[in-house]
């Protein structure tokens, strides 16, 4: 029986719980039986070494209400025997916390795990990696780096007796929603943002999108673990779509070029940034709406291009749970 | 020691061996030390229960010369102790032969099996899937499809949870060569296809490709292997590209569309065909060159696509050494 403890119960966890009860099924053909022992939000939680009850904790949330107080994800960690630990709480890239404990403290007693959550794995991976590696646990994040764009694993697996010598793509949804509108509608930044944010493609405050700092955590976390480098968020040479105008669209679709905001790391070429770049209007790369998509450049296999959702409440799940199967698969 | 035999010493058996010989550190820390205790070619053979000289079987074939006679890859497989055969001969998809008794008595024997010959997967997938299940043997395809596109191991991992309503893909790159070079130059199709055989594109005799009989046959595979379905060759609905004109391109542009060979199975719309279709000139399955490329239509994960070189030694080697690696991975 695999012990599943659930730490953060927004939207992708509770994205996870859906996944798990409505494909518990097929799930157990692949992994065989697995049991939820304890849910937490940022205020308390459910927990029961029997098993606590998925439906129950989310029909809590749907009628906005919180977990039960008294249980918190350090308890559980620290008293409860689980397995894996999904580490899903609110992602903060400066100090990864409160994911970066919860994080430290799973690996350090043995226990696997999966995290969507980019904040502790910029701050402080190659740290993690150890830790994992010392307590003989592992640390699963294909969620972190374009939610059901498959990359991670791609990489770690499909691609693992190639060189990587660069990867670039689109990491964030929202400037390439901005930046695709702006293609096909001429119209100014401003405004686009504006619907972008009616529609909540775009948050409130968009400087995390916009100014590429989210497309720029994603890439330290592929130069990290991926590409097997030892870089910064600071050493990301950074610069948003802010400035960008209708007028730049115009000119570079007469050469038969779009703009994209491209993150890209390339070991050869020595680069390691987030900035708007030309791309041909055919590439793969120049795709539109909230597609994530990455170009992985390699010695055997050439190039190799993945696009998918880079967000989403069950995209990310599907990733998360992709890493669950990955954990405990049964092979014949 | 994981004891290697690889049947077949072509093209892709030689990829595979300079794999095997320049990356083998790279291989043996992901695996575990390895050997190739044979390889045989349609006349003869290398084998040595202590390991064979790559290099000098690489050699003799550089030198346009045939392996010595004497061992055959039937006695190979009755006789020695190996724990998984690479099985890339010359694919049939009429009788799978040789392909299909090799792999066939290599799964009787309890050996896993990876394979880029299409033939075998296309005639008896789910005879051969049982009869490794019946075994404890483990039967890897993910260079038949694509080479080095993605695309097995990404369904069956990275988006094992979910549900895959349709595939659909450019599979044949010979194919896609011709119909982007209309697309740019608006040459007619004799034209462009008498140059793809000066530069080693296209065939002398074409018709495997040109009619969509390569393109069906991975459709076949994909269908019955990652959606499980039961569908044999002759169930596909099948046009080639020997009718499309440049004229057709002047139209389809005019309307912000390209043509494509695509070739697509889908669950929900009951569809199993190779054909022509009309793609908007931005979708990403759009692309130029000898580049494969599928779009996965998933429930969870919504649609992923991956696009990659479809074809080419090292390309096909990079393909089946990850397979290698998936069999054989040491977790920690």
């Amino acid at each position: 029986m695999i012990k599943i403890a659930i730490f953060g119960f927004g939207s992708v966890g509770q994205g996870v719980a859906e996944v798990l009860l409505s494909k518990g099924d097929v799930i157990r053909r692949l992994i065989g039986d697995f049991e939820v022992v304890a849910v937490t939000d940022s205020k308390g939680g459910l927990a029961d070494e029997n098993g606590v009850d998925l439906a129950e904790a989310l029909e809590i949330k749907r009628k906005r209400k919180r977990l039960p107080e008294g249980v918190t994800t350090m308890y559980i960690i620290e008293n409860m025997d689980f397995d894996v630990g999904i580490e899903v709480t609110v992602t903060n890239i400066e100090h990864g916390e409160p994911g970066l404990t919860h994080i430290k403290e799973c690996l350090k007693r043995g226990a696997n795990v999966i995290t969507s959550n980019k904040g502790p794995l910029v701050v402080a991976y190659k740290e993690l990696a150890r830790l994992a590696e010392k307590n003989g646990a592992r640390l699963m994040f294909e969620a972190t780096v374009g939610g059901a764009m498959p990359i991670v694993k791609l990489v770690k697996n499909d691609l693992a007796v190639n060189e990587i010598y660069a990867i670039k793509g689109i990491l964030n949804g929202t400037c390439n929603y901005i930046l695709s509108r702006m293609e096909r509608e001429r119209l100014a930044y401003d405004q686009i943002l504006a619907e972008a944010k009616e529609l909540g493609i775009a948050e409130a405050d968009p400087t995390y999108d916009v100014e590429g700092i989210d497309a720029a955590a994603k890439l330290v976390i592929i130069a990290n673990a991926l590409m097997d480098m030892d870089v910064k968020f600071e050493d990301v040479e950074r610069v948003g779509i802010t400035k960008i105008t209708p007028e730049a669209f115009e000119v570079a679709m007469e050469k038969g070029y779009t703009i994209r905001l491209i993150a890209e790391v390339d070991k050869i070429e020595g680069i390691l940034r987030v900035s708007p770049r030309l791309i041909p209007i055919q590439h793969p790369l120049a795709i539109s709406g909230t597609l994530n998509a990455a170009l992985i450049r390699t010695d055997l296999a050439g190039d190799v291009v993945v696009v998918g959702k880079g967000a989403g409440s069950k995209e990310t799940a599907s990733a998360i749970v992709s890493d669950l199967i990955e954990l405990y698969r049964c092979r014949d």
